[in-house]
């Protein structure tokens, strides 16, 4: 039988619970963001709600001197799709037989929220007077555009001159094993939608015409084969990827006028994104193509390749599940890279990513009390043992 | 001010006015058929209606000995477009003041259509016990499917054995003045729809996926690099065309699971559709793509290299407009593609194209009876005076 009253569980997964009921699509919060706000306020959190457009945010500190540390997330959930497709109702959170805690944002991200509130509540118990300052980012908006949330907090943030020496967002970072994977960087993401000119015309008379799929295709060809840079340490090399050609009237015997192709780049930090334009561009010249690009700078590759986050971070897990995680910088974009835009230091450390964004997510429950044992002991190390104490 | 009313006008030119009144879009024929059948069977024509589902044909031939000599062509004509766009009404045929015939169809092909009417009639008043026979094979699907029209009365003729020596079909085969150019062939036509399956995946881990997009650009390249045949005497040299190229989900960072190529050769009589058929395979192969291709045989080529048709094609132009016609098989398809395959010798002889298909489609009215007296000087040379006498 499935457990599908919270109470007799732990704080964690009992807030879990609480904020799983929710079917917060993005970018509604349905009311999530009052009970974590809840929750901080009685531990002395100063918060500030900060709701841009149909988005809310808040922002919330905890403490008067030394460095900050913020835990980063997100209220929203992707939709459930179909529930048909679900073996448990997506919105009616409950742990199975196999001890999983089911539901929409299970994963990504609620059972992290969960897991940052109950931690900091340990953490200031233990050391109510604690060094440093304990921060909350929290917005609706991280599954959609993503402009009215972190980001616009971010610049809220950055003209305020405050800062933001540390930042763990609780995206599920973990691949197998809770913990075995910390992200401490992602990729940049630069986007084009190339416009590619030729001639219309009849495919009987293709001397009156000029082909811009045929015109185009080899200058695209080029693109694929560029080797961009040969990555690094940190990341793996710039990879180029088309994922949409549109050419055609839909006749069979009318040669296009006109090419779209959308492409995008997932680059390292040993290109810049303005390299990357320059060097398209002057393929593309070389190939002699009537073209025009509407290019989307999606995000900033950053990396936090050593300091005092990542250290605690992985002691963090190694203290708590015994295991040594491995830093990548793989996967898509997070709002990791607007935070980091502050200077801060940025880990995404949070529960496994399997069944994200898909039906029936789900993770084991005790990784969630794992996962805000691992929180506590950033804070700790950071704040009480670590090498951020004055 | 315009001419409106036909009276007074050409035996030819008021045939023409009354089937440029009638707006047979395709299938329609709206009784021009019957117009033809009427002034056909008052010269002794024996006349069989030949209807193929929603399309009107006949077949009407005179003489009983000798060879046979058809004229083909529609009565159907492609819709007009906004009525905005035309300086007259499209279906109310005119005569402007620069002595344009003005009307949908007026090129093609009504105007033949009438020309090739008077001219037998002259032709059998002078000659009522003429040598060889005079068919007309006429449609009213050429501009749609063409699969009810000439193709099934084609197949008709064929289980009958009726022989057909000789035929002109009344497509607008010149260029810039009438007769300057006769067509005696056309280049084949094989249409391909190309399925290329790759695997779906997420830009961020192309690793993970295999984007079809870049697997068939560079075998598509050698598609369109290939030099297929170099023509011949008669044919330009095979022409390949990608007309339509989709693939992407719209989403900008998903990498697509399939691509659609759509795409034309126009071939000459040096291949055939089986070894480009077979050349394409083996280069796609030779690619390593997964892939599918779905093949339509729109017409194999035909040409009349030479002849008592062509001969006296030539001979009736010059005799009337006293200029030398350029034989030519380019542009598309007809449907000599189908007669051809009777073992006919077939040529294209008609007025100028330079307005088909298009607004304000319009011929000089004077051509139209030049054109008659060249399809009559046809007759004569081939019955009268010329090779295909007894
Ligand atoms: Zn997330
Ligand atoms: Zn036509």
């Amino acid at each position: 039988m499935p457990t599908t009253d919270p109470a007799g569980l732990s704080p964690t997964l009992q807030l879990a619970f609480e904020l799983l009921r929710r079917p917060s699509v993005t970018p509604d919060d349905l009311g999530c963001q009052d009970l974590m706000i809840e929750r901080l306020e009685a531990l002395g959190f100063h918060v500030e709600r900060l709701p841009f457009g149909d988005v809310e945010n808040f922002w919330a500190t905890r403490g008067h001197h030394g460095p900050l540390l913020a835990f980063a997330g997100h209220t929203d959930v992707v939709p459930s799709g179909p529930h048909v497709r679900w073996d448990y109702p997506p919105f009616e959170p409950c742990i199975d037989d196999d001890g999983m805690l089911r539901g929409r944002g299970a994963a990504d991200m609620k059972g992290s929220l969960a897991a940052m509130v109950t931690a900091v509540e340990r953490f200031v118990a233990a050391h109510p007077d604690h060094h440093g300052k304990i921060g909350f980012l929290i917005t609706s908006d991280e599954e959609g555009p993503a402009v009215d949330g972190t980001r616009a907090v971010v610049e809220h943030l950055r003209e305020r001159h405050e800062r933001l020496d540390y930042c763990i967002v609780g995206e599920p970072s973990s691949s197998e094993a809770l913990g075995d994977v910390i992200k401490n960087g992602r990729r940049g993401s630069l986007g084009g939608v190339l416009h590619v000119k030729g001639t219309q015309g009849h495919v009987a008379y293709p001397h009156l015409a000029s082909n811009p799929i045929h015109q185009a295709m080899p200058a695209l060809n080029a693109l694929v084969n560029e080797c961009w840079d040969g990555g690094n340490a940190f990341f793996p090399a710039t990879s180029f990827q088309i994922s949409n050609f549109r050419a055609g009237t839909g006749a069979t015997n009318v040669i296009p006028g006109e090419v779209e192709v959308v492409f995008n780049f997932r680059f390292s930090t040993e290109v810049t994104h303005r390299e990357l334009q320059a060097r398209t561009a002057s393929l593309l010249d070389a190939h002699g193509l009537d073209y025009h690009i509407d290019w989307t700078l999606n995000g900033e590759p950053f990396l936090t390749a050593e300091g005092e986050l990542v250290e605690a971070a992985l002691h963090g897990v190694e203290s708590v599940m015994g295991r040594q995680p491995r830093l990548s910088t793989s996967g898509g974009t997070s709002d990791g890279r607007f935070i980091a835009t502050l200077g801060s230091q940025v880990v995404e450390l949070g529960p496994c990513n399997a069944t994200i964004h898909q039906a029936n997510e789900r993770i084991h429950a005790a990784d969630l009390d794992d996962l805000s044992r691992i929180y506590e002991a950033v804070l700790t190390k950071l704040f009480v043992n670590g090498s951020a104490q004055p």
